[in-house]
């Protein structure tokens, strides 16, 4: 099942795709896509729902983030070796965690909006895991079962804010719409090895990144079971996997977003985002 | 004015703290007291109703966080001197930023516990600032009228989570109870001076910490301002200011918190907490 949420910011609907493509309304099931929803009872009634008999949505409508409600992004630093490397990081012998303030959420084609006095916004395409069950203290060979399903993130950055501004990294990763998710949530049942999807960014039409979640040092099953040994994880929350290498940062010389720029961000199975690079400015 | 929640967890009803000390219900005036609540126009019209026409709460319930539904807690690292000296940090060019999880959030006397396989849980006094009004790209001169009010947080912090499991800070700050919040907002016009608080820990009644908030490096006014440069800052979000030592690390040799312990918490002009520390059960 592909689970998203469709409409303007603020005044998203619940849908799903159907195996034509097209979103069919869920509005009469569920009243939004949070965390309530995503556990194994309530997610096996909305698959049993006839997709046919749903309510075709007309058009292109905007998405929203396919979660409503998120409660906390946490997110996964140097988790690609040759990213680490391309970064100037080292890998961990445990996983770098760090955060991204839930203020960044994006729509998966909403507009990606430079910092005011930014120099060095980047680009990151991750996995991202969503939790659908209260996780504490869970195993690994049972982490999966925590797990509502997979989407994209594309963790963009401000390198200087991240870096260079007395720390830590949650300083650069939580800039208003530096948190672009979707297009859909993909229920895990559809996704037959997480740890072998790949992941592709292009940046104006030419590639930048191009990597498979093989190449993650600590995998989804790892991850979930790790973070839920220091706090508790709610349904709804996303885990950034981490990127593989490729980013602006590690181009010689290193490469920035700007207004004008065009990012096509993408997981194998998972779907595609869009976004175009505007200038800051207030609202939302 | 003086806003509590009062009521078992999760079934907080909204109250305030009347000059005599009592608890009155504000069920009939406000749903709860979250973010949409706390900005100057709906505080006006709090501020306006008569204490001694809202009913009386009787006995002495439970309270909770005095915020609902709060969307961050940012937290600043090594923010004054000595703390800095004592953890072996050093002080910074600009404000070291962390955050905890919300699912760390506890009320102000409830319970904290010992995370499994915890051998360095630790305490931390700090002046908790709450955000009132979305705020973006605020001035300095400016940034205290984003403020609702302020509150004592306890930043509970196991140590060699936060700095031997990989990083960064998060990790060791985001266990489930890390984040006593409470008693009350303490709304701004009643703060005359939020960088003249005396900031005090008493573990076991022993004396811990004994601070003052006008030796933060960075004050709230700059605080307020600098984190709105990086994200937006919304209403309900919390700012830990950061701890005067007398930490646990700290001592020679460091001592830890075990079960058994209790911790009083308090700053000036803002109430005071009681922590019995307990081990970890899980639940909540």
């Amino acid at each position: 099942m592909k689970l998203l949420r469709y409409g303007p910011y603020g005044q998203e609907k619940p849908g799903l795709l159907d195996d034509d493509g097209r979103i069919r309304d869920l509005s009469d099931h569920v009243v939004d896509l949070s965390g309530d929803v995503l556990g194994p009872d309530r997610l096996a009634q909305l698959s049993s729902l006839d997709p046919a008999s749903l309510p075709i949505v007309e058009g292109s409508p905007r998405l929203g983030p396919p979660v409503a409600g998120i409660g906390k992004i946490l997110a996964i630093g140097l988790n690609y070796r040759l990213h680490a490397e391309e970064t100037g990081g080292k890998p961990r012998s445990e996983p770098m965690l760090f955060s991204k303030a839930i203020t960044a959420l994006n729509g998966p084609n909403d507009p990606v909006m430079i910092p005011r006095g930014s120099e060095k916004t980047d680009w990151e395409v991750e996995l991202a895991v969503i939790i659908g069950s209260k996780a504490q203290y869970v195993d690994e060979d049972r982490a999966l079962e925590y797990v509502a399903g997979f989407t994209v993130i594309n963790d963009v950055s401000e390198r200087s804010f991240q870096k260079e501004r007395g720390g830590q990294f949650i300083k650069g990763k939580s800039c208003d719409t530096f948190a672009p998710l979707g297009p859909w949530l993909v229920t895990r049942d559809e996704v037959a090895d997480p740890q072998n999807l790949g992941l592709r960014l292009d940046l104006n039409g030419q590639n930048r990144q191009n990597g498979n979640t093989r190449d993650m040092i600590f995998g989804v099953v790892y991850l979930v079971s790790h973070l839920s040994q220091f706090m508790t994880l709610m349904p709804g929350d996303v885990i950034a996997t981490g990127t593989p290498d490729g980013v602006g940062l590690g181009c010689k010389p290193p490469v920035f977003l700007k207004p004008g720029d065009v990012m096509e961000v993408s997981v194998e199975g998972l779907g595609q985002q869009r976004q175009d690079v505007v200038a800051y400015a207030p609202g939302g």
